[in-house]
């Protein structure tokens, strides 16, 4: 027996449950009391809205463990209901109350972890205490909107980040008419604007009205439906309204403790997922780790990294200092939307900007697998690194297929701290069926190598050519089909002989399909003398 | 115009066709003379078993470019139905004959890319030279295989390698029935035996005969059928066979040109791709590289790798050591075999023994994505690492879906030089249908480390527990319709309350369905004072 020590653990999901489990592996004698608030512990929340749609249909699967499984497996002592109401770390104490019986009391602890995560932001607007706008935290949450939407046809969601995403679909899969509202002028925000862009496209094609820019004002309800009402000035009439505009960590039992939170109010921890005060470790939504990207902490609410920071804590409680610490989240994350999938690990344009960090970005095309096998999906993927040390900060990807496996590989590569001419060299995986002999992802680092090496001459938009000499290179019919706006059509194939009629006293932007035969193009102009760049991309990623 | 230098290019697909390709990338002035023996250029190799069983249906399909368009395209001069019969390093020219005209002539060059690949194996076996026995390098024998099997039903794979595999698969698509004979005791003989097993169950459920540890010893022909006999005695008449014994390299013309070569044959290059010739460069399956992982030299011939060789040496041309060096190739590979795919990166246990290095491994199930999120499949991965760095050398997975991504994963880390630690903490992209909060890549390095670190104390295999005290720690519903051997059962959740059944004074042995509860359960028994151990990968990967 290694300790007899009391933890307690505040939050029974994600965080908290993973933490309980480790912690029992490495003591059958620890007393382990889970507190938990709400009526169930280690649910799927990451499964939610995928039964509001029915795609998963039993609602048992999303109860990865119950109360009574955790005691059997766990031996631990499970509080649902309860809820701690203070925190006093120079006693070693917390007070309870039983949310059932209003009972209050104390117990005593050793070490203790808080898990309470996050609750989703309901900003006080006319109307939002109507019972029809509704949330998604819990399976509670879960059960209200099913039963809301049972009777109903017009629903609003309100934020288009990862969670409204997932919410539309499924609302969309059960019938439902849905209107997608963003703050922002892009959906799914975290991304950089240009590579979410296709997800609009499918949005809406699948019937959901998407309106970017506007936000929630407020709700005015009748009998008949539920006014939603934009800054902008529009209303729409809805039956049912799910906010999911982000989330708040529950940091006020930390803030009242006096533990040390961050801007947002985050309890701040190091590498163990210490907080402030001793023996008090913070893991999942609502702690702030190191930032290994951008310095500084970062909040990344997201159920893999609270997974690994709970284990980490209960390592630490157990190992002390020679417990692997947990080396900071990247943000790596994923949305399907319908037959779309989106992504992004490290840093975005967007944050770099916002950061006034250095960096260079491309963006390439690729296909699934082999492309001269069936069912090959166009994957596109934009790669951002540092100019100074060529290291990989982050990438973003949108595709039809084996989109989350390129993310997977440049997330370990941004873990490992490689370089864009590491991502050349990379031996992925190949058959036909799974990949291709030039993986998308060497063809971004040898994009990104290029440029590096001045071969790759890139301007990154449309935009920046308009009105100035663009060659087409792809074969007539495609250029006539998708045109490019303002482009003259010389084919490759033919472009060494047709070169008198391109003007050498001014600069010539070549454009293509994919982005990579125009490489190839502008390439054979600078060659010949003339200032050529690449449309970055090609028509698939520029021509909307 | 950086340069007017003449290249000569020997072999135009893979590794030429890409060397060929970024040299006009670098220069529109340099003159590039590719050189084919065959009919085809820049064909798509990987995919002919495919376009044999109808699944890729249109050959054109195939034939990634053609003389003409590599003519058009990269300006370049091509010489298909040309054999090059000589090299002369000294004098910088090599010998050419015209297979149509048999017309021979010289050619000076200033560098010199070999890119002739390697021939399938055909040994000197009596009936060897039977018109019913082929092999599969081209699109000729490609069209040859399809011809002989129109009309025909038994057919002979003979090597079960990963192009064996392929063919025996597209095979059965088109109806026919296959035996499929290999040396070894195992199908897919550079996976360790455990891993490849399953495919061997895959093979039978789709009718295909698979004998294994038996080599063929000649064929003797008839016209009704050509009689295939095997080393055992065994003897099977059938309609076709399909040598895939494995490939030699085409290293004759670079012998007879007094280059280095390796101990099978192969051109020994450096980083840069040269060989012990100056201004000569070897690339694809022709070459062996110097090897990362287990030092010396290896040969990898995969089209990755033969891709980016190419790439490396018309860079050196260009750059000179400025080049980006090929950093050598970790023999990443996979395959289809029905609905199973199975693959490697790295080393594997089997060649680690043999080179006598010190290793430890694991084997751990997990879902390809959320288990709650339908359709997730079990992936078996097998991860391999230095007991002394704690480096990750090599990984081996089996599985219905995503066992390309993990192997991508584990190669990257690999290639990075992470160890198992940094396993543990890789952020993959979660969303129910893509991943899990804790991968399975995660989990093999929760695997490893609690090894290390003397939490998992594991034992590779059922055969090792046989006779000794076992605990089957699954439900009973489970342990009743897949029985453990000689096993004893006791749930998990009953496992505390019934110590007493089991005698602490012998070791105890803990299995279950996926090898995560018996760890579970062995970690309990060693906190309670037992001498427990963990069977690895569960009865999934145990019970045959």
């Amino acid at each position: 027996m290694k300790s007899s020590k009391h933890i307690v653990i505040v939050g029974g999901v994600a965080g908290g449950a993973s933490a309980a489990a480790r912690a029992r592996r490495h003591s059958e004698s620890a007393r382990i009391t889970l507190i938990e608030r709400g009526p169930d512990v280690s649910f799927a929340n990451c499964g939610l809205p995928y039964h509001i749609g029915g795609e998963i249909t039993d609602r048992d699967d999303l109860a990865v463990q119950t109360p009574t499984s955790l005691r059997k497996l766990l031996a631990l002592d499970v509080k649902t209901l309860t809820e701690v109401t203070a925190i006093h770390p120079d006693s070693g104490k917390v007070e309870l109350k039983d949310l059932k019986t209003g009972e209050c009391s104390t117990l005593d602890y050793d070490e203790l972890i808080l898990s309470p995560g996050a609750s989703p932001i309901r900003p006080p607007l006319p109307g939002i205490d109507d019972p029809r706008v509704l949330t998604l935290r819990n399976l509670e949450d879960m059960d209200a909107i099913i039963r809301a939407a049972r009777t109903v046809e017009r629903v609003a969601v309100i934020g288009a980040g990862f969670i409204g995403l997932e919410v539309a679909e499924q609302l969309v899969h059960i019938g439902k008419r849905v209107s997608l509202v963003e703050l922002q002028e892009q959906v799914l925000p975290q991304l950089d604007p240009e590579m979410a862009r296709p997800l609009v496209e499918a949005l809406k094609h699948k019937g959901v009205e998407t309106i970017l820019g506007d936000g929630i004002q407020s709700f005015g309800g009748s009998e008949e439906g539920l006014w939603t009402n934009l800054a902008s000035g529009r209303s729409f009439e809805v039956d049912l309204v799910v906010l999911s505009i982000g989330v708040r960590p529950e940091g006020e039992l930390a803030r009242n403790a006096g533990l040390a939170l961050g801007p947002r109010g985050h309890i701040t921890v190091d590498g163990f997922q210490r907080t402030s005060a001793p023996s008090i470790y913070a893991v999942g939504d609502v702690c702030e780790s190191p930032d290994p990207l951008a310095g500084g902490h970062a909040a990344v609410p997201l159920g893999g990294p609270a997974n690994r920071q709970g284990r980490t804590a209960a390592d630490h409680i157990f190992l002390g200092d020679k417990a692997l610490p947990y080396p900071g989240s990247i943000g790596t994350a994923i949305v399907r939307v319908f037959d779309l999938a989106a992504g992004m690990t490290g840093l975005s344009e967007k944050r770099l900007k916002g950061a006034d960090q250095s960096f260079e970005s491309v963006v390439v095309n690729g296909p699934s697998h082999a492309s001269y096998f069936p069912g090959a999906e166009t994957i596109t993927l934009k790669l951002i690194w540092s100019p100074d040390t060529g290291r990989v900060l982050g990438a973003q990807a949108i595709g039809k297929d084996g989109v989350d496996k390129r993310l997977d590989v440049i997330a370990t590569a941004i873990r490992a701290g490689m370089t864009i001419d590491d991502l050349v060299h990379l031996e992925l995986s190949y058959a036909p069926p799974f990949g291709s002999a030039k993986d998308v992802v060497n063809v971004a680092g040898f994009a990104a190598a290029n440029i590096r090496d001045g071969l790759l001459l890139p301007i990154p938009t449309m935009k920046e050519a308009a009105g100035c000499q663009i060659i087409d290179v792809r074969p007539p019919e495609t250029s006539r089909r998708l045109p490019a706006p303002g482009a003259k059509n010389i084919p490759l194939g033919e472009l060494r002989e047709r070169l008198g009629e391109i003007d050498k006293d001014r600069p010539v932007y070549t454009v293509c399909q994919m982005g990579k035969t125009s490489y190839f193009a502008a390439r054979i102009l600078a060659n010949h003398g003339y200032d050529a760049r690449s449309i970055l991309g090609g028509a698939h990623h520029q021509i909307e």
